[in-house]
């Protein structure tokens, strides 16, 4: 895993002035370079232009923006001006968009520096992109090249998207943080939609730290103060009603995470979710698919036979949801909301498995979102924290929720729980 | 008003094969060059494009489109590949998109005609089209340009949007039929996002047949069969908590519609919504701010200068909505959806105010959306039937809602009672 690691802290050391812009984004190309013929994550590239780009940003004289000179990666479901949007779809081969999804925009905004284009599935159809701790397992979905790109180290931070589990799943497979607001806090324009009652821009970084910077970039900024978190931390220990889908080496993590926390004089205890939580994963199936059969009629109206058979299934509804599923999902997940919020009161976060293990072997599939689809159909925050690993020494992160728009927060108690997670 | 309606029927003229796509476009363009100087609907037009188009459907061999042949106009909002995209907005000058919004290329797909862009406001920014009616007068917003148009007669058919009445609004003063499906059924890919939790395609025709074939067009099929309606319904008369607020023309068109109804044999009684709903309107504006705030950052980021300042209130939040602001919005419209729906049940339709009375001088605004407002927020779908008329002449609709996913069947209820207001 030595080799993976090699650009840790690079958004950090360039928000820090140890580094120059241009000299990070050289050693991104250089890594990329070196691995990405094994990960694959990168589907498009303009190195001249970030060069350029990351120059102006070093000779720029201040105030800067959160994330000023930060080179960072685009999944490729969100519009670029400057390299196509292909959606992995043959559909979509060399389009060019007219200009930047808002989220791209807003970060280059603040001052990052556009790298290129990383790799997305779409449902149904994986691209090739491979785990960069060992090229036999996947990256996780759909944000693959998200996950591989920042957890291979070839970039410090990469937009991604989650409608179930598609920012934290492949950023716990990769080893890299990552962080899904509050629904609807960053805007989606300019995003590929697939179901918009799920539809959240997420985002893959290094590290919390720069979490947060892109997500003071995103809009998100400090509103609903907590006081200083140099206080003991009240942590909630979740196992939702799937834990018993769980990998051991899950279980491993979350239970070194609390033997951490603990030790550190913060507050662990086990929390009982609201009744009926054991259907919002089938409630939030229901939703995505069939929010998703509007999603590519426009698709499908062109050219059916270049949609992936997993896109032609939901379109044609394949699952079969009734108006009743679509109804019964809305209300009821609605209806859990405040109720999970009233448990969640009092604690600064829940701590709860991220990914039910290990990445799956390649030819598997890009691994479940079984502990993310009820978070994000809950609408509320999730960050994703690395530092463990299973028995084939691949990743596994844990995950991190709190209540809707305590976004600040959550990142603010996660660098705490980093740190202690990094400090072993 | 009988210089307004010289193009009745259009769109259905053209689908019966009365006449042709070719010369329906001819007569659209005609009545553009008279009546558009004083409307000022159009921001653009594609006269050349739009008859070599309609020359191709008029020799295209079958089977075709829902939409075959029929020219319709877009609201300004919606991206579209052949004209600029400005939005109302110095920031858009001449912006030209890649691509059609869904609802655009699926329109297309259904062989209607693009034949340009209508106008549309800006929070806090009036486009200068005037009523089609009495150019004194709003034509409402924000489909400003989408109501009077149609309205005015100079096209069968356009796309609009609403987020608390911009469909169901316009419509009614400029004298045109409207739907606002349920929320999430048609794509809102390449419109430009408000309020996600709210935004909705929404069109504006000539009558509910066309309001029907655009349904289709755009994915709403009847999926949920409701029997043949050669049986009497069973309206519900709901006054909504706001009915102190409605002017007498709407009264008269309300009454005069029950008295059409019952007549006709149909079953009319007055229904009463579940408690809490008279808060509805302010929980829609607090999500429809609320959430506004991410939905202009970008331009934001770009030039503030540039925004207009309804806009600037918005991103800057104004209002000071809080965060509990938002989830007790979210969480009690959710609450109330079920309940209204099971007040809705054994229903066809509710029979509800529009507008509350004939539109506005131009001076004053672009009325206001009372009596859509709470029907947006609870997704339910939306009709909007002109036929009325106020003390100045103008006219004044009425509006049908029904349970969500019902749209097929209240499109179907919405043409049983525009047969019987026009019968009188």
């Amino acid at each position: 895993m030595s080799a993976v690691a090699s650009l840790p802290g690079l958004g950090g050391a360039v928000l820090a002035g140890r580094i120059s812009s241009r000299e990070a984004v050289r050693l991104c190309l250089e890594r990329i370079d070196q691995s990405d013929g094994a990960t694959r994550s990168f589907v498009s590239l303009q190195a001249e232009r970030a060069l350029e780009e990351a120059r102006q940003r070093d000779s720029a004289r201040g105030p800067h923006g959160p994330l000023h000179g930060v080179p960072f990666a685009v999944k490729d479901i969100f519009d670029t001006a400057d390299l196509p949007t292909e959606f992995n779809s043959p559909l979509y081969k060399g389009f060019r968009p007219a200009k930047d999804a808002a989220a791209v925009a807003l970060l280059r905004a603040a001052g990052g520096v556009f790298l290129g284009k990383v790799s997305t599935a779409e449902p149904g159809s994986f691209p090739d992109t491979r785990n960069p701790h060992n090229a036999e397992f996947t990256p996780g979905g759909s944000s693959a090249g998200s996950g591989a790109a920042v957890g291979g180290g070839e970039v410090p931070l990469a937009l991604a998207s989650q409608t179930a589990g598609s920012t934290i799943r492949p950023a716990s497979f990769c080893g890299a943080a990552a962080f899904k607001p509050t629904w609807a806090r960053v805007p989606v324009e300019g995003m590929k939609p697939f179901a918009p009652s799920l539809d959240t821009v997420g985002w893959v970084a290094e590290d919390c730290a720069l979490l947060g910077s892109t997500a003071q970039a995103l809009g998100i900024v400090n509103e609903e103060p907590r006081g200083p978190l140099d206080r003991p931390l009240r942590i909630g220990f979740y196992r939702t009603p799937y834990f018993a889908e769980v990998e051991q080496e899950t279980v491993v993590a979350l239970e070194k995470t609390m033997r951490l926390l603990v030790r550190a004089g913060h507050e662990v205890e086990e929390v009982q979710g609201p009744d009926g939580a054991a259907r919002m994963n089938h409630w939030q199936s229901m939703l995505m698919h069939g929010e998703g059969r509007a999603s590519y009629l426009a698709e499908h109206a062109r050219d059916p036979a270049l949609l992936h058979p997993g896109v032609l299934a939901v379109v044609d509804n394949q699952l079969g949801i009734t108006f009743e599923d679509m109804r019964e999902a809305y209300d009821r997940i609605a209806a859990l909301r405040p109720r999970f919020e009233e448990a969640m009161a009092g604690f600064d976060a829940w701590l709860t498995p991220a990914v039910p293990g290990e990445a799956p072997r390649f030819e598997i599939g890009n691994g479940l979102a079984t502990f993310n689809r009820m978070f994000t159909a809950l609408h509320v925050p999730c960050l994703a924290l690395p530092g463990f690993s299973g028995p084939y020494g691949l990743p596994v992160g844990i995950q991190l929720v709190a209540p809707r728009f305590a976004d600040s927060g959550l990142l603010a108690t996660g660098r705490v729980v980093e740190s202690l997670i990094r400090q072993g």
